[in-house]
């Protein structure tokens, strides 16, 4: 094994946002250094770690030049230039996940060409090179339309109910899938280290809002049955034995009407729905991460307790400096964590940050998260 | 409530080291602002908080200068200028704990004062202003010495068995007590807010090295009746009623042959034993802390499982460049997770980290816990 603690060894980072800051929780417990590259000077990230360099994450040369500097490099974001990261690949930095696994995910058409070619079951798509192309087919509305890149918390996705909502798109590289009907959204994560070892968290269960279609609470365990979670998990675990990558994957799955198990998409990283861990699980996510790329043994991924996430979003009709009201009426309610991201402007639906509730049972504490939800708000002054 | 949250509101410590550190996660899960001024460049704060500061931390000017800067002042040590905090106090400046309770606490014959000032139960003491003034006195054999002042980790503790052992005592303020047989050292952490609420964590169980004279570990909870865990949490909630402080208080206390509760020594900080808290408690102590001084809801101070910590000291033999060896071999544990405290250089006895183990039981912890601790070793290149 290397020396990774207290050492000289410097582990990159791409991107310095709130799960880049929330790994840094966990090198500063191991006290590895850590070199973050971000767009922003003002990324949560920016104060805390050893070294920060801002640059833009999708040029070549700022992404080659900061992987020079490092000994080991990862991602929290999967928008990255991939040639920079193939050539210091070829050049023979280790970089988790793999550049070629970051290269089909980045790439909604490419990744679910990859689960055709896997046959892991997902809903049929098609791919379009332009507006253009998608107009001149015929369709069956629905459907659903993506971006193939750059797509991020459901932006780049559309329901397009008929011929006139065409009209609506971007002229970008796209895809778009059958609408399925689902019961439930669920996602599990996989963590997979360089020797193979590889470890699932239970299915986590999204629960949507009806009107926004924003994910308001990540529940830990799904209240699904166990067959379906067993279902869930074995093809969690197909997706990542057909990537054979290492670090975390994150699988978003469908749970359809008739409890079929389909993959929506995945991303080769730590994920919103694994943020419960950090205050219910034996080893949180970000723990797990470090350890898959580092190549040291998997955690236990078990949860010492039910936990619930809800997403701190700001407020529609408030932008500015943030206030967290009621904050401290939250803090009252026993097993209540708060996240504050450190984003100082908040913008009507950005993330600023998440609430973890853990409990003994989990139908209290998605009671309590209601309470959380419907208390705090993410205001300007 | 003040605005603590990604706000302009900074939070000042005296001392930047492991106990320190562990606060930057709170504060930095909290997105609130941090000054650090510690003697060390190489402090383990350093990079991590958002100002830091080199300077001696008994140093009046030094001292003074920097609780201009801040909004709120605390401290993870209690060996600080007290002039200069009353003076900040003085002109406005929140401190917590306040210096009237710094000032008891750093000097252990003011201490001792306090307890049978305030009929706490704790071993007989005598106070000398030096070491001429202990000799001059007739004494009955053995007893316990105490520098009064700067003691840290059993440093500045002596037990004295005869006339010649007075000869290897330092010419200092000292106190010497009755040398009490006990079962066992317990020790009860309690948290108070501004407003006066107040909690206690459970009472925790100091084991002992046999030889060594050096906690080997902290078990929480502690493996003693209730009858007796009661007893405890109510003389821990006497100190803390009797200081009303802010913030956190470490009541160390002996159980002795008879089941009788005595405090030994307090301390009005994050303390070693409650290292556990981090993975094993709803709230762990330096949340709490966070919460205290800055007058939020204090949280639920419950376990959600047995939990151990083992001390990582420096092996004798080894000083230099630090390596943890089979630190990989105690990470393929469940329930087991190391904390690197960031100094680089090791040295016999030096307190380099812990390990925290938690499970469903505490007896299962304790066996996981010798394995751990005769398996990592903390040694030099």
């Amino acid at each position: 094994m290397k020396n990774y603690f207290s050492s000289n060894f410097k582990l990159g980072v791409l991107g310095g946002g709130q799960l880049g800051k929330m790994l840094l929780t966990e090198t500063q417990k191991f006290d590895i250094y850590t070199c973050i590259l971000d767009g922003s000077s003002e990324a949560p990230c920016a104060q805390i770690c050893n070294e920060f360099y801002q640059g833009n994450l999708l040029d070549f040369d700022t992404v080659y030049n900061f992987g020079k500097k490092v000994n080991l490099l990862t991602i929290e974001i999967e928008h990255v230039n991939i040639d920079a990261l193939l050539k210091l690949e070829e050049e023979g930095l280790e970089i988790h996940p793999q550049p070629r696994v970051i290269q089909t995910i980045q790439h909604k058409g490419k990744q679910k060409d990859f689960f055709v070619k896997n046959k892991i079951p997902t809903s049929p798509h098609k791919r379009f090179s332009s507006l253009e192309e998608l107009k001149n087919e015929k369709h069956a509305f629905p459907f659903v339309w993506k971006s193939a890149q750059f797509g991020y918390d459901g932006t780049g996705v559309k329901v397009i109910k008929s011929k006139n909502d065409l009209s609506l798109l971007n002229d970008v590289d796209c895809i778009i899938e059958k609408l399925i009907p689902f019961k439930n959204e669920l996602a599990v994560i996989v963590a997979r280290n360089k020797n193979g070892e590889i470890k699932t968290y239970p299915v986590v269960e999204m629960e949507f809002h009806k009107e926004a279609n924003q994910v308001e609470y990540v529940i830990c365990p799904a209240r699904i049955s166990n067959e379906v979670a067993q279902k869930a998990q074995k093809i969690a675990l197909k997706v990542a034995e057909s990537f054979k990558h290492v670090g975390l994957l994150a699988v978003e799955l469908f749970q359809t009407e008739n409890d079929e198990i389909l993959v929506n998409e995945v991303a080769p990283r730590a994920h919103n729905s694994g943020h419960y861990s950090i205050e219910a699980s034996y080893t949180n996510q970000f723990e797990q991460h470090l350890r898959s790329i580092l190549n040291l043994p998997l955690g236990n991924t078990d949860s010492k307790l039910a936990g619930i996430m809800v997403n701190l979003v700001g407020e529609e009709g408030f932008s500015g400096d943030v206030i967290y009201k009621n904050i401290d009426e939250i803090l009252k309610i026993d097993g209540v964590t708060p996240h504050i991201y450190g984003k100082k402007q908040t913008r009507p639906f950005r993330k600023m940050g998440h609430v973890t509730i853990v409990n003994n049972n989990v139908n209290e504490a998605r009671k309590i998260a209601e309470i959380v939800k419907n208390t705090i708000r993410v205001i300007s002054k």
